[in-house]
């Protein structure tokens, strides 16, 4: 299957909201990430679902793929905020009811957690050595959806610039 | 420094030449590659130098970034052949004289060596995780040119589809 990271858009300061949560995304973390959804969807990506992490600037950044058509369904996993457990999301996967050998998933969330399960998912551990920018992507094919770390292949790292 | 991995394009079947180094692109992979050099153009993207395999894909391929004015040099480099070695590539690195804080070089060359190279470079070991098609690039941030091993770190994996 292939596995989608997409980081969150541009999003407001940090320490202007009090709840660090609430912080949305800005115009033109809107509008950029809303030009990443057109191209992947000129280049003909589709995922069979888009998991997301409840925090706002996520839930944006989902819901804008979800209304550029890229995924039938959006849901919200605990697994994904801000220093998640990847165990949790493997937990998940194992019990996916839509998995099959063909699955698009995506996921979207927060850095540093999204390039350090990407390092575990194809290397087996954390170096830090993944760049991953706002609303750019991580595409990493996965052969089965057991024995997930250190097993994948790393295909596309891409930040919005080279794209759009 | 930026570093540039730079996959020849689309080449004949193997088998078909009598000398393997003499195999050309075809027409698409000279189409498609040259597509690729105007959206690096149009990316703002330009080399201070392209190191190229001696092979004849690889000159093309090359010679197509420089016709496309994303450099305003090419250099033959035997470290870049098929099977080449990466200490031969560094000790040419270490005496380069046009290098700066701010270089950007781009290789073209082979796999899986400019995919183990990025390795080696990133995480210190092979482990042929890493998919580069032809005429993808890989982009690394190398924080200098001493003790380049395991010191870099990955911005870009690329193929042709996503961006033309």
């Amino acid at each position: 299957m292939e596995l989608y990271l997409i980081r969150h858009g541009l999003a407001g300061e940090r320490g202007q909201y009090t709840n660090d949560d609430e912080r949305p995304l800005t115009d033109e973390g809107e509008k950029k990430t809303a030009a990443v959804a057109r191209q992947l969807k000129d280049k003909g990506i589709r995922f069979d679902l888009v998991l997301t992490s409840g925090l706002m600037r996520a839930k944006q950044t989902a819901a804008i793929l979800e209304k550029a058509k890229l995924t039938p369904r959006v849901e919200e996993s605990a697994a994904l905020r801000p220093g998640g457990e990847i165990e949790e999301w493997i937990n998940w996967l194992g019990c996916w009811s839509d998995y099959n050998d063909r699955s698009r998933l995506a996921l979207v969330g927060h850095e540093p957690d999204l390039s350090q399960w990407a390092e575990l998912l194809v290397w087996g551990e954390i170096k830090e050595k993944l760049n991953l920018k706002k609303a750019g992507i991580i595409g990493l094919n996965l052969p089965s959806r057991e024995n997930l770390i250190a097993q994948s292949e790393l295909f596309l790292l891409i930040s919005p610039k080279w794209f759009i």
